[in-house]
C-alpha cells in the first residue's frame, strides 16, 4: 500500500496538470533566443496586460527575474539598492545582486507584516547622483506577498507611498511579486493596481500558479529591452520555451481562480493547529497560503523532531528554525489533505509530548 | 498555398518531435531546486556516463553552462582564462565571464581549423599561483566543434596535448562542447574519449540533438556541487525541469544516430554550392553540419542581398559578414530540402548576378 | 589680521610637523613596487611588531586597507561579510566591498557603544562552506574605535568574544582600527592585546597620529602576500613611498604619546558644551577624541546654522545630521583652542537662540 | 669600497632630488579627501593646462589612473574596451579592468611599433548601444610611448585617426601616457597635441619625470568628477598629498627638459651594445629612453645569466624573456654610467661567451 503523501514544503512542488501537459505537447514553438517563439510572445503579452505594464519577459526563475531587474535598474557601477533585511532577495538568493551584479545592498528592517517603515526607507536613500563617500541609491525593492513574514500582503496604499518616496528621490521601485497573485486575491485588488507604482515586477509562474518552470518580469519597453540582454548574459536565454509558456498560460487560466481556495485551506489548517496544545499559530497573520507554526515556549519538542515524525506519515514540511515549521498550501492540497494533516499533527503532538511529561 | 520553408539559420531552430512532446507530456517530475526531479537525475546520470565524468548538471542554456564552468574553475578573484580569440565564449556570450564573473580573458589566435597553436597556449599561461603584476591563469577553454571555423572538429590528440599543457601548469581545461556530438560522429570517436583530458564539458541538448531547451555540464562530483550553487546564483535553478529533461532523453535516442545524416547533407549542399559560379565553399572544411559559403572575390553581390532573395523563397539563413553566409543543417532538414535549397541558390545567383554584367 | 582657525572637522586635517617634514626630506627610499623601499620596510616591521602580527603593508588610505582586507579574506566569489550597520566600511566607503569586490554585506545592528550583539553576530553567520541558497560567511568586521558612535572603544573582552565566535565557525575577523591607537590609550591596553583575536587589522597613520598620508594593514605573512597583489590591482602600489613612511615613523614617535592629551581636551570641550543651554553632550560617551554634540530637543536652531556661525569665527566643524555636530580633537588643537572654541560656542548660542525667543 | 651602481631596471627607480625633497619639506597642504589641498590643486591645474584638458586629478599610481579611466568610461555593466594585446593595461595590471571593473577586454594585435592596425580597431568595435549577444564597446585604449615595443612613440596623425574612428562610433578614447612626455620630446610635439583626440589621459609623474609617487589623469570636468568617486572607492583618496604634489611640480620643472638627454644616452648605449658580438639591438627603434637588447640567435648565453653577471658589477637590469634584456634610462644615469655599462657588458660578453666555444 502506498502511503498518502501531503507535500506542504512549498507551493513550488506542484506537478503539471493534465491540461498543462497537453498544452506543452501541442505548443507552437520557435527559437526564442532569435526572438521568434510565438507562445512566449502570447504569454508575455498577456502578463504585460494583466500587470498594466508595457512589456514582459519570460525568465527561467524568480531569482533570475529579480537579479535581472536589479541589474537593469542599477546598471551603473556604484549603485545601491534599499531592501528589507528579511526579504527573499537579501536572504535566499545567494547574495547574487552583490556577488554577480556588484550592487551594494542597504537593508531596512522588515516589520512583522513584511513592510518597511516609510521614514526608514526615505532616510536610507543616498543621493542617486552620487557622492564621493556613498554609493548611489538607484532602487527600492518590495516583496509582495512577503515570504519570511508568512505570506503577508502589502496593500495598494503602502506600495504607492513607497512609490512616491522613490519618485521624489529619482529612485526606481521593483516588486518581487513571486506570490503577487496571492496578494491580489487576498486583498481583492487586481494585480495591476498592486504594482502601479512599480517600475518593474517579477511574478513566479511556478509557485501558486502551478506551472512547471518560469517567472515573468514586466516593466517599460526599454526596461525589457535591457532585461533581454542581461538575461542572455546570465545564460537565461533558452530556445523553444513555448513548451513552458504554454503550460504557464494554462496555469493562469486553471489555477488563478483556485488561489482563494488555497487561502481558505491555509486558514482552516492554521486554526486547527492553533487549537492544539503545544502549538501556536498567529491565525490573523495567515493572509494567503502560508502558515508559520511555532512550538509553544518552553517546549522540549523541537521543530525538527516534529517534522521528522510527520514525514513518516507522508506529511512533508520545511523547518523554519529550531521552533518553527513553515507550511505552504497549493492547488494540489485538498481539504481532505488538510484534515489528514491535522490528524497527523494531533497524533504527533500527543505521542511526542507525552514522554517528556514523565 | 503555404510557401515551403527551409530553416538553415541554426541547428537551434528545430521543433520538438512527437516523441519528445509525448515524453514531456508523461514526464515524472518533482521540484528540482529542492533537488528531487527524477527525470533530471536520469538525464544527468546518462550524460555523466556517456561523457565518462563523475557527475552532470542540467542548465538552461549553453551560455550558462560555459559561464558556470568558468566561474567554478576561476572562483578566486584575479583569475585569467585562456581561450580562442574567435571562440563562442569570447565573441557571442556578452563578455559575461568578465562582466558577470570578473574573470580576465587572455585570447590566443584561433587557427582556421578552430585549434590554437600549442606553443602559444603554453606561452600565454601565467603562474596560477599569481604574481603582483599578472592575473593567475586558472583555465584553458577549447570549443569542439568550433563554430566560427565552420564546425570543424578538434581531435582527441590535439585535446590531449592541450590537457597535458594544462596539467603541467596546474591549470584546468574546459571544453565548450555545444556541438560535441557532431565532432564525435564526424571523427568516429566516442565522446568520452574526446573529453578525457577535460575537467569540465558543456554539451547543448538543443542544437543538433534537437531538444527544445537546455544544456548539460559534466565534471567531477565537487565541480558539479559548486556548479549547483553558481547555477542558483545566476537564476538557473528551475522547478519541474523533468519536462525538459524527458524531451532531452528522447533527443539523445532519436537524434544522436541521425547526426551523421546531417553531416552528409551538409557535404551534399556544400558541394552543390561550390559548383555554382560566384560562390566558394571550402568543401574539405565541411566536417560536420555547418557550411561557410563565401561570395567570390570581387563579386558585387553581397551576402545580405543574397540572403534576402533566398528568404523570399523560404530559405532562412544567417549572414556571417558582408560576403559570407552561414548555413547549418539539422535533423529536420531533408535531402529534398537540400535539393530545393540548391535550386533556389542557383536561381538566385543567375538572376542576381546577371544585371551586374550588363 | 589673520583670523584664528580651529579645525575640528576631523583628525585627518593635521599638517605634518617640522620633524615629519625633515624626515621626508632625508628619507632613504627605493622603488617599492619592485619591493625595495627600506623606509617602508622599517615602518612595516615596526607596525607588525607593535600589533603582534607577522607582517604589515603600507597602503594609501584606510579605505584601501579595509577593501584589501575584505577582498583577501573573501577571495572566493559568493562570500559574505558580517559588519555593523553603522560602521565606516558599510556607510562611508562607497559600498566598495560590493561594487568593487563583489562581496555581500550582512549587517548587524550597531549598539550605541559601537558593539554588535554577540548572539546577533552568531545568528547571522551562514555556513562558510556554502549552500545553494546562501552566500558563505567568510568574515566579521569590527571597528575600534567606532566612529559613528562617537569614537567609543571596543574592549579586549568583547573583541575576544567575537574572535571566539569567528573561530568556532571557521570565519575570519578583521578590525577596522582607523583609530585603534586612541582605543589603546583610552583603555590603557597595548594595541597587540586589542587585536589578538583578529586575522587582520587596518590602522590609519593620518588620523590621530598625524602623518600626512597612509594606513597600514597587518596580518599573517600569507595574508600580507595576497594583500600585496590586491593593492597592486587596485592601483595602490606606489614608488618611493619611503618619503611618506618616514613621516609616519616620526608620527608614531611624536604623536602616539600625545593621544591621551587629545582625549583630555575632548573631555574638557564636551563638559563645557554640555553646560551650555540648548546643547546636549553625552559626556560619559566621550571616551577618545570625538564629541557628538546635539541641539536640545525642540530647538529651532539647526546644526547647520550653528556650524556656519562658528565657521565665521574660524571654528571648522562637520555637521552630523540636522541636529548634531561632530567635533574631533587632534594634536594640533591646544587647550587654548578648546577655550576659544567654548567661548565662540557660548557666544553663538546666546546670539542665535535669542531671536527665536521673541 | 662601495661598488658603483647603475640602476637601469626602470625609470621608476629614481630618487627624489634635493629640490624635490625641499619642496616636500615646505609644501603647503590640507586634507585632500575633503578637497582642500592647495598644492594638489596647483599641480592638477598645471597638468590640465599642459594637456589641454578641462581638469586633472592626482592618483597614487599609473595603474590606478588607467583603472579609474576605464571604469569611468565603462561605468555601465556590459562594457567592452578595445586595447592592444601587448599593452601595459592588458599585460601588467593584474587584469584589474575585468577582475575589479567587470569590463570585457577585446584585444587587437600590437604591431612592432606599438600601434594597432586601424582597420582592425574599427572591425573590433561592437555597437556601443549593445546587442543581445555582444558586450558594448565603449572605449579604445592607446599607450604612448608603448612600453612593450621598447618605448616607441605614437604620432599625432595616428592618434587622431584612432580618435576619428572612436568618434564615428560613439566610443571614447583613453591614452595610457605613462611616458607621454618622452613621446612629446622625441616627436618634438607639445603633449596637448598628442592627446587632443583623447577623452582621457593618464600621465606618470614617477617615471621619467622622477617624482617619488603619483600619476595624474586628465579629461573633461565631468570625467574628473566621476573619477574622484572611483578614486575614493578604490582607496586612492589620500590626505595631505601636497607633499607629493610639491615634488611633482619640481619634477616637471627640473626633469622635463632633461628627457631629451635620456633619449640621447639611450641611443648611445644602444649603438654601443649593437656593436658587440652576440648582441642585437634595433637601434632605429630606440626612439625614447628604452632599449630592448637581444642575445643573438643560437647564443648559448641566456639573458638571465648575463643579467646576473652584470648585477655583480652593480649594473641592475630586468630580463624581458629568455633572450631579451630591457634597459631603461632616466635622469640619474650619467653619460659616464653609460660608458661604464658598456664596458661591463663588453667584459661580460667576452668572459661568458668564451667558455661556450671550447
Amino acid at each position: 500500500m502506498v502511503m498518502r503523501s501531503v507535500d506542504l514544503r512549498s507551493d513550488t512542488v506542484t506537478r503539471p496538470t493534465d491540461a498543462m501537459r497537453e498544452a506543452m505537447c501541442n505548443a507552437e514553438v520557435d527559437d526564442d533566443v532569435l526572438g521568434y517563439d510565438p507562445t512566449a510572445r502570447r504569454l508575455e503579452e498577456e502578463m504585460a496586460k494583466m500587470m498594466g505594464k508595457e512589456a514582459a519577459l519570460f525568465v527561467p526563475s524568480g531569482t533570475m527575474g529579480n537579479l535581472i531587474s536589479v541589474m537593469v535598474h542599477c546598471d551603473v557601477r556604484g549603485s545601491e539598492v534599499i531592501l528589507g533585511d528579511n526579504c527573499h532577495i537579501h536572504v535566499y538568493e545567494n547574495g547574487g545582486i552583490s556577488t554577480i551584479g556588484g550592487v551594494h545592498p542597504k537593508t531596512v528592517k522588515n516589520e512583522e507584516d513584511g513592510t518597511m517603515d516609510l521614514e526608514a526607507i526615505e532616510a536610507a536613500i543616498r543621493d542617486p547622483k552620487g557622492s564621493t563617500f556613498y554609493p548611489s541609491t538607484r532602487l527600492i525593492c518590495l516583496e509582495n506577498t512577503h515570504a519570511n513574514s508568512g505570506g503577508r500582503c502589502l496593500s495598494v496604499e503602502y506600495t504607492e507611498k513607497v512609490g512616491e518616496i522613490a519618485k521624489r528621490h529619482g529612485v526606481k521601485l521593483h516588486i518581487d511579486g513571486a506570490r503577487l497573485f496571492n496578494a491580489s486575491i487576498a486583498l481583492g485588488v487586481p494585480v495591476h493596481k498592486l504594482v502601479k507604482a512599480a517600475d518593474s515586477v517579477q511574478v513566479c509562474l511556478s509557485k501558486g500558479l502551478g506551472a512547471p518552470v518560469g517567472s515573468v518580469i514586466v516593466g517599460s519597453q526599454s526596461f525589457i529591452e535591457k532585461a533581454k540582454t542581461v538575461r542572455k548574459t546570465l545564460g537565461g536565454g533558452m530556445r523553444q520555451i513555448g513548451v513552458l509558456c504554454a503550460a504557464a498560460l494554462v496555469a493562469l487560466q486553471e489555477n488563478l481562480p483556485k488561489l482563494q481556495h488555497d487561502h481558505k485551506k491555509a486558514k482552516l489548517l492554521a486554526e486547527g493547529l492553533n487549537q492544539m496544545k503545544g502549538i501556536r499559530v498567529n491565525v490573523a497573520a495567515v493572509e494567503t497560503n502560508m502558515i508559520f507554526m511555532d512550538m509553544e515556549d518552553g517546549s522540549r519538542l523541537t521543530a525538527e523532531k516534529l517534522r521528522k515524525n510527520l514525514e513518516e506519515n507522508g506529511i512533508l514540511l520545511i523547518r523554519g528554525n529550531s521552533s518553527r515549521i513553515r507550511i505552504v498550501i497549493h492547488h494540489q492540497i485538498t481539504t481532505s489533505d488538510v484534515h489528514y494533516t491535522l490528524s497527523c499533527f494531533q497524533q504527533a503532538m500527543l505521542t511526542m509530548q507525552e514522554p517528556s511529561r514523565t
